[in-house]
């Protein structure tokens, strides 16, 4: 099957209108470049007219987050039945947005998978639907949820799952309950896992070790941590329709490592 | 951390209310019951009621078989950026069922990863909703679509995704395009994965290396190759509902082989 001449390999397969401040590449060397949140919006809502929709998106990025999650956890050394007794505990806390819409949907899967999920969201009189429907799902594991921050544990769990950040509301951050949870999770000595955090430079409240970005990257900060990029399934024709040249830097996984190029 | 006691290891964590005539075991020994189609049915309309749409649950199958269809590909050694030029070829054989857009959604995210996919699905009149909105999703890839066989390649394919049957029509095996698309299949000699194929019995028109099945085993023949199981979300309490005692046999993983027990 080598018959075919060897022919050179492109790294550049990724072309954005106005590329962002900062480059990634993939451990096999593809080039992924980072994009605004604006482009990013674009993109997510094209693909939503085509039938990718929110709830499709929030099932998607919970199982391919919470996979990253259990290999965080120690994978299948962690999760025998041999180790029922020793179940590692995940507090996945949790803002009323989005973000916190996939960080619930997160939770509901790795509690499924038999984690000790505490998810942490606060009590709000009128919820997004899509936070509403996620909570509805997770209420049916055997995870916990509380909405204040006394009822999380003193001691340390074995990851803390960030989802408090919003895109677009950047006062929650002024609100008691946000700063009570980022102080609980500073104080924990638990790794932290940033899912799908906004634009670097807003002030991040909690430092991470890691950070899931979906489609393609934002700009972010060095309190991002070791950044990792989750195929949220975005078809090409989607990207190339916001103007993005696309080819999957993902091979035959749907969590790849990025670097600083 | 291990002072704690060790406890006598449980391998029998899921109870269904009349066992079927299979019985299956996990790598690590867990026991996996066969569940009836009905009592199957009855789980995913219980969970689709508080939640979990046959939208997500589509999304889900679709990551989870090709993740499995990728490793099956060669996994990294086969979709690497010096290999683009042998690129893997997949075709997936659809009916205008539930099953079908199933196999429509693990085309996509195939296609999404760089994989050359060939969807085979006949033109209807008429359309299921779910199997309509797959096809404009899968119509935004590089993917190609064809309703003839004489489309479909001459030469062998990597592998051939059998989503041709269903589980409540059987009269469909009597349709031209079907008869036509399983010769198809057999006369190619590509490996053939089966994606939720129906209780065994019914006679198989095309027999598989693997089978993928959803949530829990339906009882299979022979013809359905080696087992695996794919966790398609259902919480806990959902198995309760219905009168079945579950732990989650995945472990850390959301696709696991079975053995006969």
């Amino acid at each position: 099957e080598n018959i075919l001449q060897a022919r050179p390999v492109v790294y550049r397969q990724i072309a954005v209108p106005q590329p962002g401040p900062q480059e990634y590449c993939t451990d096999s060397g593809l080039v992924v470049p980072s994009i605004s949140y604006e482009l990013r919006t674009r993109l997510l809502s094209v693909a939503e007219r085509h039938g990718l929709s929110l709830e499709r998106r929030l099932e998607m990025t919970g199982v391919c987050a919470s996979q990253m999650a259990l290999t965080l956890l120690g994978g299948p050394n962690r999760l025998t039945p041999k180790n029922v007794h020793q179940r590692p505990t995940v507090a996945v806390l949790c803002g009323p947005h989005v973000q916190g819409a996939q960080g619930i949907s997160c939770g509901r899967h790795l509690a499924n998978h038999e984690v000790e999920v505490i998810l942490f969201l606060p009590n709000f009189v009128k919820m997004l639907d899509a936070v509403a429907g996620e909570l509805t799902l997770y209420g049916k594991t055997e995870g916990k949820h509380v909405s204040s921050i006394k009822e999380l544990p003193d001691s340390p769990v074995d990851l803390i799952i960030n989802c408090l950040d919003c895109h677009e509301n950047t006062f929650l951050m002024d609100q008691p309950w946000y700063r009570a949870a980022a102080d609980w999770a500073n104080q924990n000595r638990a790794p932290v896992l940033s899912l799908d955090p906004p634009v670097g430079g807003q002030g991040q409240a909690v430092e991470a070790k890691w950070t899931l970005s979906l489609a393609l990257p934002l700009p972010l900060t060095e309190g991002a941590g070791r950044v990792y990029l989750c195929d949220i399934g975005v078809p090409r024709q989607v990207f190339q329709e916001v103007g993005i040249e696309y080819h999957s830097p993902f091979g035959c996984k749907f969590v790849v490592p990025l670097h600083s190029a």
